[in-house]
């Protein structure tokens, strides 16, 4: 299904990976694509059937010899799964993927094991859904993946860890677990927990309320339909940064509350402003999409919400001759009808909303 | 440029609009699209001028009598426009499109003011971006505009606005000023300072926190790059309901925070899957593009990061006879490579993998 890359493969195989959930088999379909030898264990048969069906490795047999052992498993069991790899394989580097890295060490470190051969790693990717049936070849592409070696690890062994990050498509960092656990604590479990808690007032919101949501909650509250189970692990395992970066996020709606309390009050609404501001200068920080869009024009085309139309516009685009960069869709509650922002170069710009009126398309322009 | 719709316009004319930004404008743009005639107004010369070139609508002349005057203006001066509405033309109905209503009516009738002829609305409609400059005629469609009448108001003034919301595309909706008012700060003002204060935190946080951000924390605080300048009159002027909102966050926040300082504590975890939980039972309440695109299949196909990649993707699409329901773009930080995530009828999809993979294209299913 994969067409394969014309790179050299970098990973030397064969690689065990313990774990195939989603990101466990996730791994193993990019690897496999990429001509690695995958052997897969689950403690679950029928998950480790499911991966291998799917085509993300093979089962273990007496004698495998990894290079590389990945352990997939859900924070709770990392530490246990991780000194049972280093015990099973004695030549072989053992690396982790969970999300958080000081928690699943300080618990390595305190049952003795020697860890010259673990080296902890999280690639920043997952989806909203889990489980092999969810996982993707392409997870990891473009993604952060970031490394904690120590002043213990040997070159070699870090080595081969890099190799499978870059052989998936991964971007390498490096970061202390302190870093690390600090640091996503910020970027995501934060953002997690306050979707999560923003989409909890809306569970017994009026149902007028409700019909008044537009876009805005919509993606605010995305995050929000994520599985509570794994996220109670990680939360619970980077309790310390997750409780810290809480207590700025209290604070901040704290001192917009009493501003907001008495908003006429000398200094209440330069302190509103000032904290929206903040906001400005914080979301302008993310790389990504928020600034590359700025390059392109925008054209706004009405679709009717039935099967063909958007996919008429983009061939009449291609008629056209007209490279769309961007698309956003934006459906309309209470009407068959969505409106598609599409992005281009600005100097087509004009061209295209002539040449789509005048294949009869509704369109707006801004 | 627009399509005129063979729906008869409903609206009796002629409207004067108060105000010529981006609601204003809109409105104005829509109405005229409709054929109706449309006074525009504004307190800024520059800004009048720019939303008449627009095509928003005409000056105003001597012995104009609209049979309704609209009042577009910034919520700290509806109240001033409003009542000047009121005395200069006596036979017109009044309304205004502020995103609070208590307020701006509590005024008016600290005045005195003879409120009969006067109807407050609010379509829920906006954009990141303000003025006359980001107006669209489309801004309404398919969005809910809440009408605030009470037990004075004569039903052929209703029809006058409700005429007004039908023909630029909006969806009626009726609420008391005090239903208005909190049901727009739970699913509107709420989520405005929740992304604008999460993305605050974001504003001093380290480089290497940053770069681990992705499309989560992009949706999460996407709203953050709002306009400080008019929020700051919404909040003030809501500040009520949006205080109660923002204790109810803070109380969740910190519920969760309490459990998370010991997570080994009887019940800690337990409060925390619960407020996931209620997250999810929150998030799925709200109507639009959660559940919509369930009826598909997804095919997620890589795009390289130059323009026409996306175009001659969609191009090739319409060519083996796919019609693309909807499409989501992710970019991949620190790589020249998007995944662009397809929505087709199920029933299309192998064909489509099978059709896309033949020309070359990186596909992954899920």
């Amino acid at each position: 299904m994969l067409e394969q890359k014309s790179v050299a493969t970098r990973t030397r195989g064969p690689v065990r990976i313990v774990g195939a959930g989603l990101l466990g088999a996730s791994l193993g379909l990019a690897l496999r694509e990429k001509g690695v030898e995958v052997i897969l264990d689950d403690a679950s048969p029928s998950n480790l059937r499911l991966a291998v069906d799917y085509g993300a490795g093979r089962l273990p047999v007496e004698g495998d010899a990894p290079a590389l052992v990945i352990v997939c498993v859900p924070p709770d069991v990392v530490a246990d799964a991780v000194e049972r790899a280093l015990l099973d394989y004695p030549d072989a580097v053992v690396t982790d993927v969970a999300s958080v890295k000081l928690a699943p060490l300080r618990a390595l470190e305190a049952r003795g094991t020697d860890l010259t051969r673990y080296i902890g790693s999280h690639p920043m990717a997952g989806r909203e859904r889990g489980g092999a049936i969810s996982a993707r070849a392409d997870l990891f592409f473009g993604r952060p993946w970031v490394i904690c070696r120590d002043e213990e690890t040997r070159r070699e062994d870090l080595a081969l860890i890099e190799a499978v990050a870059l052989d998936v498509g991964g971007v390498l960092i490096e970061m202390t677990p302190e870093e690390h656990d600090a640091s996503v604590g910020l970027v995501s479990h934060l953002p997690q927990l306050v979707s999560s808690l923003l989409a909890a007032g809306l569970s017994d919101a009026p149902d007028a309320a409700i019909q008044l949501a537009g876009q805005g909650l919509r993606d605010t509250t995305r995050l929000a339909s994520s599985a509570p189970e794994l996220w109670l692990q990680i939360l619970a395992a980077n309790s310390g940064p997750v409780v810290e970066a809480l207590e700025g996020m209290i604070a901040r709606l704290s001192a917009v509350t009493d501003a907001l309390r008495d908003p006429d009050a000398p200094g209440a609404r330069r302190a509103v402003a000032d904290a929206m501001a903040a906001g400005n200068s914080g979301v302008a920080r993310i790389p990504g999409k928020h600034g590359q869009s700025q390059r392109f024009a925008t054209i706004v085309v009405m679709v009717d919400d039935t099967p063909g139309q958007l996919g008429r516009l983009l061939t009449e685009l291609g008629e056209i001759n007209v490279n769309m960069e961007d698309l956003r869709l934006e459906h309309s509650p209470g009407a068959q009808i969505g409106l598609a922002e599409i992005a281009v170069l600005p100097e087509v710009k004009q061209r295209t909303i002539e040449d789509l009126g005048a294949r009869g398309w509704r369109i707006a322009s801004v």
